[in-house]
């Protein structure tokens, strides 16, 4: 089993580590690439060949894992004549992977999503929809974490979008709730209310989630535009949007944060005074 | 200790066949009521007395538990000299509690919401704020459950109104990510990754969620209506305001919902139907 990477940051350096532990080979190029990149890919131990189309030629499974905005560009340049599995598991909306795999020759192309941090190592969960997400799934015979979700391209990286989705807008409506009972001195016994009907992890969550809205707004703010648009081709997602401008308003309530925030409403006191 | 009625439904009922065990005894005057409140008020074995006048004149704690629309009504009809304990256990928003307690003679009065069903009895969780709260809470001593979270008329029922919100908002949000979910035929693994994060409950309390949100939509819209108005006053509400707007719309896209659905994807199989 020969695995090539497109691609060499983080993810690619973790799954090669764990891939060639378990006697897997592992190809990449980095040729033209930042010197960080190629101390990376070396200091994991992968076989670094001349091109690209050497990787392509040479591997039986293909893993896309470059910057997001790279994904269309790699699969357009390496796809074409490419025999085997095709996995794009780029942090990119389902139309983009679409898009990417429409230039791979067709069969045995992925949508591949990670649904975990990398740090887990091969063992970070990937799910993946699409022709060739069932062959794909064979390297979990090499200690990968591989679930096979459906037919389609697209799937995979719909339901990776859906949940962060779902997670942030929760975040939202946790501030904003937060916040009114905050200003009603109330919040710390809504929590402990809500801590009942809501599961037993939900206090340590939902504070947080509101320091972490407000700490990374601006980052939450985009990747929320980029589910409104995908949800939008659907239906009026009008949750999804509240949530979308919730975000984009939030860094002009609470200023700039430098740091996250040790305490909610160490935060809140913030908020309430850029307010007044 | 003798505990006043005013109204006399299905809450003024079950408490005081609670109390009436425990020793305490309960009045109310059914005067003018239907034969129905009459026969509730005969079998939980109260006493019933002639007038309004006299219930107030002989109780150490008067519970208000009317129909939501008739709250100020009877707190200016019964509140004006009376010297006990005036507790608005009534369902009804911060500014109406105020409104209502406004006519009654200041110094005990007691803003209090019950924060679970009442078929656990004199046990159900009743949370109390104002001045009169901590007085009204030594009915604890005689098996209720009653948590005063504050000195000001407003917070009780701000606080149930805002756990309302938040777990109405959550559910709009539940119903249109995992349509779109749905849609995509991903909906089942979403509900197992979120349950792998939101807590162990999460997807039967979830599907439980989105059933409801559609059989019960026009409820929840008039409800989302008062915590809109509410919110508004201290903040823009984003997110409520979308899930305002989420049940109100909600009706003309499910079609009329006879009896709860068993099943969610049944329900979105006809939302399908009726968005095509």
């Amino acid at each position: 089993m020969k695995v090539g990477f497109i691609g060499f940051g983080e993810v690619a350096s973790t799954l090669s580590r764990g891939l060639l532990d378990q006697g897997v080979e592992v190809l990449t190029c980095v040729e033209g690439r930042s010197p960080k990149t190629v101390d990376l890919a070396k200091s994991a131990g992968v076989e670094l060949l001349l091109t690209f189309q050497e990787v392509v030629e040479s591997s039986d499974v293909l893993l896309s894992t470059v910057v997001p905005d790279q994904a269309v560009h790699v699969a357009k340049e390496v796809g074409k004549n490419f025999k085997g599995v095709y996995a794009d598991l780029n942090n990119v909306s389902p139309s983009t992977v679409k898009e990417a795999l429409s230039y791979v020759s067709p069969g045995k192309t992925t949508d591949a999503a990670m649904m975990g941090g990398i740090k887990n190592g091969l063992k970070t969960p990937i799910i993946a929809s699409g022709p060739g997400a069932e062959i794909f799934a064979e390297l979990n015979q090499y200690g990968m974490n591989i679930e096979v979700i459906g037919l389609e391209i697209g799937q995979a990286s719909a339901l990776k979008m859906l949940r962060s989705a779902y997670t942030k807008g929760v975040s939202a409506l946790l501030f904003e709730t937060l916040y009114a009972a905050y200003q009603m001195d109330v919040d710390e016994v809504l929590l402990g209310y809500l801590n009942q009907t809501e599961g037993p992890f939900f206090q340590e969550s939902a504070t947080s989630r509101i320091k972490s809205s407000a700490f990374h707004a601006k980052r939450r703010a985009q990747e929320m535009d980029e589910v409104l648009e995908f949800l939008s081709y659907y239906e009026d997602p009008l949750m999804i949007r509240a949530a979308c401008e919730f975000f984009h308003l939030l860094p002009a309530r609470t200023g700039i944060i430098r740091k996250k925030p040790a305490d909610y409403r160490e935060m809140f006191r913030e908020v309430d005074y850029k307010g007044e």
